[in-house]
């Protein structure tokens, strides 16, 4: 254990305490028995404690009690010779295991995998499960960040729903929350310099990655990457708003994390990715080392959603201010990067830099994510705004698109579950707290703070649960059925995954698009009336696939009621 | 004039006040009479002020009284076609206006530029002019930065200075300030967000680069860097402490500067550069944006000047802790920076990054500059703590080292005066509170309070002018003649500026380090007793240049008494 300033650490075991011993650099250490139950331990430091370790592996009693070690008998893998499918082939399905079946467990998640690979899923992605307060939330407010949370199964059921992914053939990507820890439960600064005010994040203080003892705090944040990939055998790490991190070193944390998961993979010969979610559109996010960037595989980029939503909802409070018509999503498309340099009216400065070769398995986009559903007041879907028909236009650019496209739970048949912004602080006073910030937040966008549902309240969970009966109803089956047609089309054509940016042509008078992709063209009529897509004069007669009956060819293009889907091979 | 938040903007002119009309973005507009000796001005927003203009050309009165238009007659410049030397051929010179002669003036620099012509330097480096508040001061809490220091001579002053530097073939390298500004006379934030509570530096709050309204930040420094380029004819700018920039944006704001910098220079057909003071050890400096860098011309290095400093003194407290030895001094030679990536004692973490391919002409290093020599209590040369032989040693390795060599005025005759730290603050208050924050600094080092200069005191900045007598005094001409000899090799001979890094060969035991320099080596005794240096076989016997009578040839190789220098040709 690293305490970098104390003067005396004990260790308490079993109401046992016993001192430990220093060693070079700030580092602690004792011999504690091994049980098979596993042992549990916390630390008092300088007589204040006793808290949980830093790096628990586990914390069954939650964050505030003791750790435990794992029991030393090794959990019986069964996914040997797994190799995930490449970034670039890769279809994602972002999951929160609280909400995603009743029971909200890892376990309970097992039999729903199945669903996925009929669905064409390729990576599931994992909302954070790093130990945080209470049994509810989101989970990017963890603490023990080495312990997988009590409430969804412990490390056990991680370990048994990553198997469980693996000999179905789908990968596992983990959502890792770096740049700040939880509110409650953070007993990090008792140990060592983890914070520093020289920065500011939108949580407060700023992980001191750069300020004395960074090269500890970093190997804290590093080796937890390493844990999750070689001892809980996921795929690929997820990385929380990198444009949190605060990094005037030579080696940008980032580059230095992606170098620790390559290098990773190759010593266990395994394809292990790196995404990074980050608002800076910055070329240097996805760079390799060698063109000066920070090596990392993909990143998520917001702006094909924002350009996507405001064309579709006509939204254009906050940053969809900055998007809006066709051309920014052609954009999106074409470059992927739509902020380039030029001023962003929300951000009130110039913003981003373009892409100088973009790849689509470089960005994952999406229609829906937890945030863009989450941080709505009500936790809306898209599918609450916008009509059916236009939905299924909305899923073919998003699932066709030269991107790596993720959905969200649900999002496949597009669940009447909202997907609410729910918390369980236990501290007296934080959750509502909480609550308030986030009702004044809204309050100051013009909503309505009576209309956000309390946090704590244990039903806003509960209405985010997703309702598994919904997906054979009408409706919900038809948008089911339309998402698996085209991801079945985009995972049997490699035209689809050649990383090849889309060439797009489009009309912001009749709001139509054709988006080239190889051999394919793909037509979508996102406007409110019909249109004709003047499909080229190559593509043959009969459409591959048409999003409905109204469909039809006319006037040399193909006629499109609204929300009209049509897709054509040529040559 | 840029005042985005504000209602009511009003220009105050000859005790006439009238109000400014709004432009896009933010901006006020007015128009003022024009004068033969320029137009008095001053704004007053919402009411507040009279304040000087942010981008005042001219402070006659003082960084607190009214701005002054330039007068309309265009000065007669004489400087048509002059063309600076190449940087990797620049020998630079550091002078600080208020100290370099009696008079503290540019036009009393000018008789003593033809010092510097046959001394062989190439480039005058200004310390910077921006008006700051008082009439003495180093120049880094300037707070008028579009205003040459009236006390210097202003701006009529500053083209007279730069004008004659051009006549005698010397180019002019200026040093900006834009990390932060001074604690007196910044109006700044009355005019908009030109800085950002979210981050902090050693001066308190940081330069807002990249928070809302930082479009228009960056261009009140990127519009100062051409001020000085074109309107001054300026040769190419020293950027202080870059480390102290917070930047999260894609276009980081030395890449932008550095852009700025060449695209002027481009435009003008002039050879414009830009150099950036850095404490990162961080390669992308100087990398080129193609490969993902900053592209900076050239950046200062500390590492030389630790590792020199710390084997020749022996000092060992606060930054001198991470070199020492030969060791240190030789990868300084061989690889530029000597921190790369390893724990650094001083700063508590691993700091620094290799140079894939270092260059000499992308690395500024120096045995004394201001910083180094005025931040020690007494303002101390190294002069003050070596022997006259060691310094001929030091100068040696400086002078005729792979990187571009800086001398700091003085150092060429080993001036007896000081360089101190002094101030003219004018806020009640204000220089006593500098002064004892100083002092106490100091004390926490363990030096006697009462040996730190008040720098408030006029003494203090006499001490630190330049005595020019003492030049032609015994033992101070020897210096000069020595530095002399060695520019004069340096600049005669390219092999000294191909840009090739040394290699080198070393002693820890006897101290020597045999320095190659394309057909040239450098043998250097930099320990206290006498040693033989294994000139190599192919070296002719007769040395092209020594330091002393002492040296001689011994046992195959050259015997050097401490302090020793030798010079030869080889094939």
């Amino acid at each position: 254990m690293w305490a970098p300033a104390a003067h005396r650490v004990e260790v308490e075991s079993a109401e046992h305490r016993m001192p430990m011993s220093p060693e070079a650099g700030g580092w602690w250490s004792a011999s504690l028995p091994t049980r098979a139950e596993g042992t549990p331990y916390a630390f008092v430091v300088d007589g204040h404690g006793p808290f949980p370790d830093p790096r628990s592996p586990w914390q069954p009693e939650g964050v505030h009690g003791p750790s435990r070690t794992l029991p030393p008998e090794p959990f019986p893998w069964s996914d040997q010779g797994f190799q995930a499918v490449p970034l670039g082939a890769a279809v994602i399905y972002e999951l929160h295991i609280g909400t995603f079946t009743e029971g909200g467990t890892f376990g309970s998640a097992i039999p729903r995998l199945d669903h996925l690979v009929e669905l064409g899923v390729t990576h599931v992605e994992l909302m954070p499960v790093a130990h945080f307060a209470g049994d509810r939330g989101w989970g990017y407010d963890g603490v023990a960040l080495y312990a997988p949370h009590a409430a969804y199964g412990g490390p056990e059921g991680m370990k048994r729903f990553v198997d469980a992914c693996h000999r179905r053939g789908l990968a596992v990507l983990l959502d890792v929350v770096y740049n700040h820890l939880g509110p409650e439960g953070n007993y990090l600064a008792h140990f060592g310099p983890y914070f520093t005010e020289h920065y500011s994040t939108p949580w407060g203080a700023a992980v001191n990655l750069d300020g004395p003892g960074s090269h500890e705090v970093r190997r804290f944040f590093l080796d937890n990457a390493r844990m999750w990939l070689r001892d809980y055998h996921v795929d690929g790490l997820r990385v929380d708003a990198i444009q949190a991190f605060h990094d005037r070193s030579a080696l940008h944390f980032m580059e230095e994390l992606a170098e620790e998961v390559h290098r990773l993979g190759q010593g266990l010969g395994r394809h292990l990715v790196i995404i990074a979610e980050s608002d800076l559109n910055d070329p240097r996010t996805t760079l390799p080392p060698e063109a000066g960037g920070h090596g990392v595989d993909a990143q998520w980029s917001d702006d094909f959603h924002h350009a996507l939503h405001a064309l579709i909802t006509g939204e254009e409070e906050g940053y969809y201010g900055d998007f809006g018509g066709m051309e920014s999503l052609a954009r999106a498309l074409e470059e992927g990067f739509v902020q380039t340099g030029g001023l962003s009216r929300y951000r009130g400065r110039s913003h981003g830099r373009p892409l100088a070769e973009p790849r689509g398995e470089r960005l994952v986009c999406f229609a829906q994510n937890h945030d863009q559903i989450g941080n709505r007041p009500g936790g809306d879907r898209l599918g609450h705004l916008i009509s059916r028909r236009e939905l299924k236009a909305v899923l073919a650019v998003t699932l066709l698109g030269p991107h790596i496209p993720l959905l969200f739970q649900g999002e496949e048949w597009a669940a009447g579950s909202p997907f609410q912004y729910f918390t369980d602080l236990r501290e007296p006073g934080l959750g509502r707290a909480v609550a308030e910030g986030r009702r004044r937040e809204f309050a100051a966008f013009g909503w309505d703070p009576e209309e956000v549902p309390d946090p704590q309240d244990p039903e806003t969970h509960r209405r985010s649960v997703l309702d598994w009966n919904e997906r054979e109803k009408e409706g919900h089956r038809e948008i089911l059925e339309w998402t698996r047609v085209l991801l079945r089309l985009r995972n049997s054509e490699p035209d689809f995954r050649d990383g090849e940016m889309a060439r797009v042509r489009w009309s912001d008078t009749n709001q139509w698009l054709l988006m080239a992709r190889g051999r394919f063209q793909v037509g979508v009529n996102l406007g409110p009336g019909e249109c004709v897509v003047p499909v080229p004069d190559s593509a043959a007669l009969t459409p591959l696939l048409v999003s409905s009956g109204g469909v039809r060819w006319e006037n040399g293009g193909a006629f499109l009621p609204p929300g009209g889907v049509v897709v054509f091979r040529t040559g």
